[in-house]
């Protein structure tokens, strides 16, 4: 049985519990802080961040949301992800990485620190012009994911693929934490409706984390 | 043909050359200055970032290192780079991803920024602060390096990977820029000394920067 090191409002841990679940694979999860830099987490993965993937019998030890991605996507059929011919698969990895680099550092990291970390860990008080600026550039992103759906069925292309996914486990994060504006973004909307609606998802979002509440259209399919 | 737009001393095109030249697929090189954020080129990648490698024939446009590398992984069989079982092949991702990120962000960009950005851009002085900063934490990669030597024949393991070809990208492209201290590496120096005699990395080191010399050992292969 897979062990997932993991942490609620981590949007990478997010992706690897769709990935999971999405390919019926069942996990055990282990909430870890990573701020805390436990050691035995740290002797596991030098870089101090979730998610880590564990199975003890086999003494396999997964690090990162993308390596443990691809190792599913080589291990397990079901549920194909980055799916197409090269160039397909090419676009779809393209745009994974579009949203786990430039979405999470630009929005999501900024939004985590100030909206959760301040508040659960040093107990200061949120800068509010960064704030103001990832919500801004969050903004522009959902512009960017409306432009993508008025061209294609869904974010990579024709089929649902680890891009949908790999974006829903961010927003998701951001929209916990009361920072996603959806006026405006009818697409972008109806597609996180369509993503919510998923049984890998629902788990997700019934979870809470404590001290910080989401807003009440965190969990609705229809928001 | 593929036509790559890089840029010389950006370390993901770097990855990219050394890639296509270790699997035998010719490219044509474009020069590409991604702070000019030319229309055409953010029209191809509005991440407006190198390299970018087009075959206008069949119309195929990739984007970024990785996606690039698994594309030609895919496609050509010569010099496998991300091989071995599922669990090693997520090892050799989850090391490429560690330079690519934390390497990249921590020691590699900001020299990048200082030592050619200023100079050749924006013709400030570098920040002195910023610069030995990125050198101490460059010294700490290093480190980590020649500990992952110490255990293992190449970087993620028994055969060279792909996790080799992007370390040595990245630091190549510091070592130009003369922020490599080499003393007291002995292992990864002995590492870069046998990546540098690759004929593929050849080229790279035959090249020349506007403006910016590198130090005399730079392209030495005994250094």
């Amino acid at each position: 049985m897979w062990q997932l090191l993991q942490f609620p409002l981590c949007p990478f841990s997010r992706k690897v519990r769709l990935v999971m679940a999405e390919k019926g694979v069942p996990a055990e999860l282990v909430r870890e802080n990573p701020w805390e830099r436990r050691d035995e987490f740290v002797d596991l993965n030098p870089a101090g961040e979730t998610p880590v993937l564990v199975e003890t019998e086999r003494n396999i030890v997964l690090i990162g949301s993308q390596p443990i991605a691809e190792y599913f996507e080589e291990t397990v059929e079901k549920t194909p992800m980055i799916h197409g011919d090269a160039a397909q698969r090419a676009e779809i990895r393209r745009l994974t990485e579009w949203f786990d680099e430039k979405l999470f550092r630009e929005v999501v990291e900024p939004l985590m620190v100030e909206r959760m970390r301040k508040r659960l860990v040093s107990k200061e008080s949120p800068d509010t012009r960064v704030l103001r600026d990832a919500m801004r550039v969050g903004n522009n992103h959902l512009d960017y994911l409306d432009y993508l759906l008025d061209h294609r069925r869904w974010l990579a292309g024709a089929a649902l693929s680890l891009a949908d996914f790999t974006a829903a486990a961010h927003l998701s994060v951001i929209d916990y934490l009361g920072a996603v504006d959806w006026r405006g973004h009818k697409q972008t909307k109806d597609w996180y409706s369509v993503m919510k609606s998923r049984p890998a998802f629902r788990p997700l979002l019934g979870e809470r984390m404590e001290v910080i509440v989401p807003p009440q259209h965190y969990d609705k399919v229809d928001f």
